[in-house]
């Protein structure tokens, strides 16, 4: 019997797990593939603070280490579901007085060749994290909803240029900031388009698109795709209430289940960044701690 | 005119100064004393994730530094009223399009000899942190509200032995955790008493105290000061919504006001630490940016 349950290694899992661990606590961290989570993939993060710069692999190993250090059990396992207190995996069943879920979300990529190699070298998934680099410069922003609406007018106040690119005549999100955007200088917006492949030598210098009949090259120093986000949510459905999209629904890292806390990228929140899953972390292992103490 | 005026170079403000800055806003941070707020007073600390051990004034000069080369700029001035747009010191005024209140909290210290230089050898203000250093230790809890009955819990289940001291003949906390904690074999509850003075030689090694006519000694290796906490929000009194306790009402690091945003020890929130600190940072800073973009 595990004092606490932790499903997935990223930032937020780890963190919970060097919180947990220092509370004296029994701890098991199963994550399906490497410890760090979405982080790993960036070669360069400027906005952890107490680091000015440092690849996302480094430092997840960090976390990684200090959550080893202190006691953690991490193990390599799938999590296929939770039914009450037992959390069951692909090979075993591990039984829990309380789950901690940080299975963090993938991002939705174009699919396009080479696009895994340039991620950190043009190609970015979220403006907040990358946006500083490309200060005076060209980028491309490839999206309909609120998230590219939102990417574009953050860039607009940092890059030279912004493209925004969308599939379709319509953007899906608020049309407020659709105006917004039609109104700034070096904003523009580009309908019914279609990323078609990656111009590159060794980073990214453009992209080729189809609009229509036509198509066309856009010379671009970065890239940053937000045509969507899948929360691994899947093995979550019966137990805790989540929204229509997947996200486990969350107040302050509590789910629908007493016994059941949240933290990272896979709950309801504002702001999707390591130092917000860290402390997303932090504040569930300290409810799983404080429910253990009342429940004794 | 400043995009973004920070008050306060704690933890909380340096991160949103860090955020802010990437985001190619001009940023002032004013600080009434030095940079790092509370946490420079621990000598260790150990559960801010990407750190095994660093002392708090360390980690305090990564976060400033992180800010200074970003380009923040930092004044040492008091503030001393906020008037709509308006930041006023005790030199001069700025005016901001956006606030951020991060002047957090002052711990209520027991006001004896050699106190404040046995913080960290055996002194601390908050058992979250600093438990963990004292497992199988004998600890004493001072104070009768819910922190120190929250601490002595927390603590009950890393050290050796709890005592909680109170000073009167009831605690003001919650009665389930007066019960719950009568019930835990290792903890002690000594009522009627107040800690009169500190012994010590390199370390804390226990306090002399009073109950009655009679004075005793306690052998301790921990004291965990419990007995309040002051939120540094005078200023803000005509501008923002506060608590009774002076803790700025706060929901997801917005206040009461659309332009003025809060993160930090300050706000009304579940957890206090450096990392939930940074990650309130970072948010206030993005609803900042937020703002400042869609009222553009």
């Amino acid at each position: 019997m595990y004092d606490v349950v932790i499903i997935g290694a990223g930032m937020a899992g780890l963190t919970a797990g060097i919180y947990a661990a220092r509370a004296n606590l029994r701890v098991k961290i199963l994550e399906e593939k490497g410890f760090g989570g979405q982080i790993v993939n960036s070669l360069n993060v400027e906005n952890y603070p107490g680091f000015s710069s440092i690849s996302g692999f480094a430092l997840a190993k960090l976390f990684y280490d200090q959550a080893i250090s202190l006691g953690c059990d991490i193990a390599i396992e799938k999590v296929i579901e939770i039914k009450d207190h037992s959390v069951i995996t692909n090979k075993q069943e591990y039984n829990a007085k309380t789950i901690i879920i940080a299975s963090g979300l993938n991002v939705r990529k174009l699919g396009l060749e080479k696009e895994d190699v340039l991620v950190g070298k043009g190609i970015s998934y979220c403006a907040t994290c990358d946006g500083n680099f490309y200060k005076d410069k060209n980028v491309l922003v490839v999206g309909g909803g609120n998230t590219a609406l939102e990417d574009a007018l953050f860039l607009s106040n940092i890059a030279k240029k912004v493209y925004l690119m969308i599939r379709r005549d319509e953007f899906r999100g608020n049309q407020v900031l659709v105006d917004k955007l039609e109104n700034i200088d070096n904003v523009e917006i580009i309908k019914n388009a279609l990323v078609k492949s990656l111009i590159w030598d060794d980073c990214l210098k453009g992209v080729t698109y189809q609009q229509g009949d036509r198509e066309d090259e856009l010379d671009i120093d970065g890239l940053f795709v937000a045509i969507g986000r899948i929360p691994d949510s899947d093995y979550l459905k019966n137990i805790v209430k989540c929204d229509k999209d997947g996200y486990v629904l969350s107040e302050e890292c509590e789910t629908s289940k007493d016994y059941i806390f949240v933290a990272g990228d896979i709950r309801t929140k504002n702001l999707r960044q390591v130092i917000t899953a860290a402390s997303d972390g932090a504040l569930a292992a300290t409810k799983a701690i404080k429910y253990l103490l009342e429940n004794k």
